[in-house]
């Protein structure tokens, strides 16, 4: 992990880096495409595709099909109601808004039941953390005129096709895709899967194409609902649904993943700008022990979670996060001053958005029919 | 099996000879308590449970207290809609309605969720049935201003019990209950659950005392519904269900059981008369190969289906099963002529209630929603 400095002035292209490392296997064992080689035929790609952050996809050659053509099409993802947005779900609202401006019919899924079934989070209780999930959610953009937005367990078409998928799966399969799990996890996946295919009910127009862009660990849910897909085609000529896959962002503490048992290690937009801007502070980096082997040697922007907060979420120049990237590894550049940089564009952020989405809360009520 | 003609005059209760041999285990290893003991002091008790069919049941007490003050009960039971009534169904309507008579506030549960998942039912299919089925019940004598008739797959309250039920459900408990399955009738087993527990639910006045009359085989269902009871006690105040158990009627034809795969083993309500007079006249009996060994040696009612026939439905007065009982028992009647009264009953009983159930169409589709 040392000694990169000798790029002898070539530019690294810091979106394909650790791509080609870690998640190989992904395409070679899981049948999981590369997003890359499609990138020149996206009409307006996102900047998160733009920079390797979404690597890979299935099938997403038929979301470029409709994009292109003006044919319908649908986006789909979620969140489960468990707490405040943070990095991650900040991620998926923005890949969900991102379609949407790009022409695609948006659903929206609070997935309360699995927030029950996984994390216990009574109903009563994940409703009122729901309002603020989509205040959030319309702060960043997203357009209810042209999309859905619902709950899980207040929708009984999702429930429905729970209900019919479930005939007919073996524990053989429900063990191999999830292991050895209580029964009601088993059914907020198959709740899950109801979520996915619903776009293409009659209610809301029939078979179409539909992209789901999730994180990398929620492969096995796309695999399951392509299944079922496919099982079910007859009946509803389902299209399988198309998906595309992020990279996770980096823990901020460098621990292996952001968590909240860990408030270190992540923040939320929710939370105060001055506790914000200290979690960016203490943030373990890629940089040296000293300032003076930093300049010598370069620090190693690809373990850092600040450069990956950049990278993620807060610049909106590609050729910044580039020019970042090599200054990094090039020792042109400290942690120190990197850090506080990033502050700034956070805390601006935050505050903004913060106060959006305070406007929005009456919406989001209306739109839960919450009192 | 054979030689019991000697019992020197003595009547023999034919209500308890079998229960005591065949049902011993149930009660001693499974928990289910015998009716008999409480038989004296349940206010007017049904035929069925007078002549021992209806043989056990768990905490019927509650029910008899619930009868005796006049405190609000519920009667809870269903049929899963994959053909015309039957005699098993027939016996469990029966039961309903009866204890609607006494005071119960009724539940009929159109299964078409478990039609589905256990039998590949489609609901479209299901649909039609359940009209049938509905007014069968009604032309029983099922009263609807007193009673709540629904689909499983229209009851959103029975499905969103099943999902708040499914959390921590093990897959240990349910293989332990039901075998290795798929996850559709597992699914099956927590909407039944949702069933039974749906009339304690605030909608219908909060927790109440509910009985179940079910088949002895359905007791996996009541066990796992009592232990979820508990499990949920603190959020409903669940009372745990009761459940009352009948025998199964005989097959005609000596078979094992009842079965569709076998249309000489038993006959629907549906049915043309002939055709039923005609299953009941080539049925198997208990008797002798020839009439004078009838004569000289007797027959045997505890294997007979003719006499099971009169002993669950077509027999109103225990005197005339007792009698009967005793007089194929020391030779006094043979089966031709045991048959043909039979089915001067049966054709009657079956003839009218057709001519009923014809006039019952319409409120059932209307009950049902079905246009």
């Amino acid at each position: 992990m040392s000694g990169n400095r000798d790029t002898g002035g070539l530019i690294i292209d810091p979106f394909g880096a650790t791509l080609v490392e870690d998640y190989d296997r992904l395409f070679t064992e899981f049948g999981i495409q590369p997003l890359k080689p499609l990138l020149s035929q996206i009409p307006n790609p996102c900047a998160a595709m733009r920079r390797g952050v979404i690597f890979g996809h299935r099938d997403f050659e038929r979301i470029i099909d409709a994009m292109k053509s003006g044919k319908e099409f649908a986006v789909m993802s979620g969140i489960k109601p468990t707490g405040e947005f943070h990095l991650g779900t900040l991620m998926t609202a923005r890949e969900i808004i991102y379609f949407q401006q790009e022409g695609a019919t948006a659903f929206y899924c609070i997935a309360d039941i699995e927030a029950y079934e996984d994390n216990g989070i009574p109903f009563e209780e994940s409703e009122k953390i729901a309002v603020n999930n989509v205040a959030d959610i319309l702060a960043l953009g997203f357009d209810p005129k042209r999309g859905y937005i619902y709950r899980q367990s207040r929708e009984e078409r999702v429930k429905d096709l729970a209900i019919l998928f479930s005939r007919g799966v073996t524990l053989a399969t429900m063990k191999a895709i999830y292991g050895e799990r209580h029964m009601g996890l088993y059914l907020s996946a198959l709740i899950q899967a109801g979520d996915i295919l619903m776009p293409q009910l009659k209610d809301f127009g029939g078979p179409k194409p539909t992209v789901v862009p999730v994180g990398i660990d929620q492969d096995p849910h796309i695999r399951f609902t392509r299944d079922l897909a496919n099982r079910f085609q007859s009946k509803f000529k389902f299209i399988p649904p198309s998906s595309t896959y992020h990279k996770l962002i980096k823990a901020l503490d460098g621990s292996y993943k952001m968590s909240k048992r860990n408030p270190m290690s992540y923040f939320t937009l929710d939370e105060d700008p001055d506790t914000i801007a200290k979690k960016i502070l203490y943030a373990f980096t890629g940089g040296r022990p000293t300032a003076e082997e930093q300049r010598r040697l370069g620090g190693n922007p690809d373990i850092c979670p600040i450069f990956d907060l950049y990278l993620f979420h807060f610049s909106r120049d590609d050729k910044e996060v580039i020019d970042l990237y090599n200054d990094c590894k090039c020792g042109n550049i400290l942690c120190g001053e990197d850090k506080m940089r990033l502050v700034k564009i956070v805390v601006e952020f935050v505050k903004d958005h913060q106060r959006k989405k305070a406007q929005f809360i009456d919406k989001a009520r209306e739109i839960l029919g919450v009192k």
